[in-house]
């Protein structure tokens, strides 16, 4: 049985929880092992927050349409936008990089530097770099690390029943993007000589290549002493989120369609190329914003917050997972499992 | 350039020192950086030690002849080494699998039982899995997480002249394994009925495909109040392990021929096989012992930890990096860079 195929529907997170039990956890300094967005070890004072990701060549990235300089940015911002689903402040990155000899000393700085300016963005620091060869792919992993005081750190699990449901930033503007270039590197493969035209896309281009990381919102949530009662990153998309919410929380939600946060341009860009905009929002992906829930006497402050919607609220399990259409028609909410690995 | 010819010998190290230029450090709380086993973060109390290792198939591994368990087993003993190379202990790791569909869910059930395994020897918790896809290859990544107290950490930069030069165990034995398995997986090509004779050679086929993390070398130099000067794990063999330790230090070295040590069977296997058994103790590599320097004044504590060899003593850095053979002849040392990647 092939591990893509295990289960029709959120099959990659079943199947982690199924592998996890294999692994006890022993140590006492062990706080969250797996199945959040990234572990936690306790270190007498501050929390010590880890997650590492893996992108492969193709199967995560496709460098016909990518510059390596996005890619070193957008891997990083991947990396500690785990950290900061945690609601924890990244401070250090180690990176691995399995290159082939198709790449040369200038790509691979050209890689680094990317990946240097996303730190600087982010105030975060790189402390480890090794490289190996790979056969042919590209291979790029990311471990990103951070610290919480254990006040503040929030999980996926702990969301209660009435509570508000928020996300950061806009959506479906990645998957938009993602679409244009696809579409036009098949433009390019028919006619080498075709020149892409992407004008007045370039924000739908650039949630796509260069994701920023949202270290604005945690920051936020701690100047305005709001703390979340659960949290995660959102790479897959709303849906996958908050259902990962959901279940670590042992609760249902319902969340308005109307309420979902687009930009005029990644609706209008949707709707040229035929995609329901909101399963763009729910399934699309590579948002890499945050979501989390929090109570309702925070909702005076949570208004202070810039770049912050609130979606829907928490409602007990039996309620399942449910979105409000515009025209007032509940329908399941359903995770895509994972494409795009 | 491709990566691997950009320097004749040391390319790699060179390599990552070069590019390492492009990423300063900012946080306070980052000890030590990229260049050493592992990247040092300061959390108030004790430090946190994190390396993160990836593996990749057909480059760092060949699943012809070994077994999954196996190399779930040798993928923590080796990214734990570097914790250990750092006189930290480890405590935790993270897990990343990205898999083809060659793999069934038995074979990555197979890979975590091995994990697993070398993670309860060595009193770590698994504390993250994540499982992404691949085109075709097994690509693990294991990230090692230790604690260590200040005053205990010792990192490749530290020694002084006239220091002691020791390691763990024995060399050559994993080298002569691997000799061993691609020997017998020539002969299986060649004539696929052939069964493999490994009669007596249990010892070298184990300490290649399940090398035993070390962590009883540092717990003793805790017990025997020897604080190492400085630490390196040896992944490549000693040749590399010493000249980082030397170039770190600025120092330089004479190590003894007749002090290597090796086993009665790792030296007669090799001497069957014609392979000179101090280069293959020098360069062979994937023993994943330990190295470090100590004062002269903790020779009478170092006597009692059992395991540990005195191979050479630490010289001022024009000294260069002797080896000092058997007929008293002093012979360069040299590092192979980084074949296996």
């Amino acid at each position: 049985m092939p591990i893509e195929d295990s289960t029709p529907q959120f099959g990659k997170y079943d199947l982690i929880a199924e592998l996890a039990k294999c692994f006890p956890i022993d140590n006492a300094s062990t706080v969250v092992g797996i199945g959040d967005d990234a572990s936690v070890i306790d270190t007498d004072g501050n929390q010590t927050v880890t997650s590492t990701k893996v992108f492969v060549e193709d199967l995560h990235f496709d460098l016909t349409y990518v510059p390596l300089k996005h890619l070193g940015y957008k891997v990083v911002t991947v990396a500690i936008t785990d950290i900061l689903g945690m609601n924890a402040i990244p401070t250090q990155v180690t990176v691995n990089v399995a290159v082939s000899n198709r790449f040369d000393l200038k790509a691979v700085n050209e890689l680094l530097a990317g990946m240097e300016s996303c730190c600087e963005t982010a105030h975060v620091d790189v402390v480890g770099l090794d490289l190996s060869t790979s056969r042919k792919e590209l291979i790029i992993t990311v471990t990103a690390i951070g610290e919480c005081e254990p006040s503040r750190l929030a999980t996926r699990k702990g969301a209660s029943e009435n509570e508000l449901v928020c996300v950061s930033g806009d959506f479906a503007a990645a998957y938009a993007g993602l679409l244009l270039l696809e579409r036009e590197k098949k433009v390019f493969e028919v006619n080498p000589s075709a020149q892409p035209d992407f004008t007045g896309m370039d924000y739908l281009l650039r949630r796509q290549l260069k994701p920023e990381p949202r270290l604005d919102i945690v920051e936020a949530l701690r100047r305005e002493d709001v703390q979340p009662t659960a949290m995660t990153a959102i790479p897959d998309g709303i849906a996958a989120a908050i259902m990962q919410i959901c279940r670590a929380s042992e609760k249902g939600c319902a969340l308005f369609e109307e309420k979902l946060p687009l930009t005029e341009l990644a609706f209008t860009t949707l709707k040229d190329l035929d995609i329901v905009h909101t399963v763009a929002a729910l399934n699309g992906g590579d948002d890499y914003e945050l979501m989390f829930t929090i109570r309702q006497a925070d909702y005076e402050k949570i208004k202070n917050v810039e770049n912050v919607s609130i979606i829907g609220y928490i409602k007990d399990r039996e309620a399942g997972y449910k979105l409000i259409t515009g025209d007032n028609v509940q329908v399941d909410i359903q995770a895509q499992g994972f494409k795009r690995a």
